[in-house]
């Protein structure tokens, strides 16, 4: 029986991940901030070890298996961030690390995460389950699932993202996080509502991936077609079973953005803020730079979550 | 007369520029580390206010401007980030900027220039001279120049960028930046060698703009004819009567690079650093990543410059 997400267990949690992950800066614009009409402040996770938030959650669990269970190694499957992520947090701690990745993910991030020493198997997103596969291997190896998501250790650290971000500017109005399977912003909610309890907790979805506010509306999980998005990190079909009870308790709102909005606002970031920042990193910050945010919102803390883009995909904006 | 560049003059423009330039990260990468074979620091300078050290010089000079002065204005000429400086310096002291820029420097510069209030004229870099142009503006207003580099408070004030950067990282055995004018050089020169008088320091230029180079090996300034490079913000064709000395004293080598290996670290510091970097800010990295430091050099600051590329020529590269 896996415990509830506390907020106790993201402040453990920021300091279990300490010798993997960085304290990543926090930047803001006046420009954007002009543009925006709020004052916005950006959590650099695309500037994070492994190019996103991914190594919180990651490293949260890996350092907590106990040593007889790393021997047999650690399997996840994940479309780029968090295999990365897995990759780097087993190396630290000398696991075997095996990843069960989609064969259309970006070459780049395929690339990252073989250099990181983990064995890769791909797999066709559109005919294959990632699930099935990795449970075939948990079976033959008796090794430890990583999930990406659906796990109090993995929400817990994803919230360390929260956690740093309020350290450093407290008394926010608002945060917002890209909501894949929900476990970034379920970590981020659960931490910013006990440090500040009327701050206002909102998610970001392409409205191609809009799984987490339909189900929000239906007040249970809906499950959709695997979303075709430019945000390949917010391709999961259905929030978590455990993530989707947190959100639901703590998340005002979950806001939409088109491709095109995703795309323009990744060009933004790189030439007014100089930052490389992935689709799925940038939907958070699309949202209120296309002013989707409730008129009393003055100041916001945006999850930039990720930077792992291939210069080929870029420059197709 | 001008007083000569002294370390302590840097010290003192750190505190007098305190409210117009940011304290800009340093950040390292592991794997470009083991890419480069040293240690790289790189003193994120694309982050700073207006896209590029220039603050730190412009702000030193027009708040060392007497208040009588300022009321008749201030001038500069330059290719982008200088005139971007003067522009916000010459606003934050209430002041009127006139500034003189090539008619194609690059968008982004000239409109980011205008949005700060400057009134802008421009010239054909291959017909008229900037000189003359200014001469002209300054005897009609009785205005104030802002040189780009040949000051002495221009050179301390770019000096803080190697000041900050060696409280941050000290023990270095090397500093890079690249050449212009020469401005932030001499004055990263003059502090470094204060700090650490066993500290290498180098330059970085374009293997087409490398009229310091010659000029260090014929131990006088050259002039070359207006350099055709991509690193427009390195087309100065001599270095300055003021920076030149300083170079020649402090600097051990100026190391060169194509344009070719000037785009693919552009790319690199992108893709791998998630960090939009100019050309001519990628300079001193070029040289460090292509293998053109001295073997007995462990480790190094690298100043990335300045971040003002607008998004259709990067995507050229």
């Amino acid at each position: 029986m896996l415990p509830d997400l506390s907020a106790a267990m993201v402040r453990d949690a920021e300091a279990r991940i300490k010798p993997l992950a960085r304290r990543t800066p926090v930047f803001s614009s006046t420009s954007l901030n002009r543009a925006a009409g709020v004052e916005v402040h950006f959590k650099c996770e695309n500037l994070q070890r492994g190019g996103a938030f991914k190594i919180r959650g990651a490293s949260n669990l890996i350092l907590s298996i106990p040593e007889e269970d790393l021997r047999r190694g650690v399997v996840a499957f994940s479309s780029g961030n968090h295999a990365q992520a897995v990759a780097i947090a087993a190396k630290h701690v000398g696991a075997a690390a095996t990843i069960v990745m989609p064969e259309d993910a970006p070459r780049g991030k395929l690339e990252a995460t073989r250099n990181h020493g983990a064995n890769i198997i791909t797999y066709n997103r559109h005919r294959e389950s990632r699930e099935d596969i990795a449970a075939q291997i948990l079976k033959d190896t008796g090794a430890t699932l990583v999930p990406p998501f659906d796990h109090p250790l993995i929400m817990a650290g994803q919230g360390t993202a929260a956690l740093e971000l309020l350290e450093v500017v407290p008394h926010l109005d608002a945060i917002i996080a890209p909501i894949g399977g929900g476990g970034l912003l379920a970590g981020c909610a659960i931490i910013a509502k006990a440090l500040e309890p009327n701050i206002h907790v909102f998610g970001a979805e392409p409205e191609r991936a809009n799984d987490t506010y339909l189900s929000m509306q239906a007040g249970r999980r809906v499950e959709i077609p695997t979303p075709d998005t430019i945000a390949d990190g917010l391709r999961s079909p259905q929030p978590g079973a455990l993530t989707f009870p947190v959100l639901q308790r703590h998340v005002e709102k979950v806001l939409l953005v088109s491709e095109e909005e995703v795309r323009s606002t990744v060009k933004l970031l790189l030439t007014r803020m100089k930052l490389l920042v992935e689709p799925s990193g940038a939907v958070a910050a699309a949202a209120v730079l296309h002013n989707r945010l409730p008129e009393d919102v003055r100041s916001i803390g945006v999850i930039l979550s990720g930077g792992n883009l291939d210069f080929e995909d870029l420059i197709t904006y």
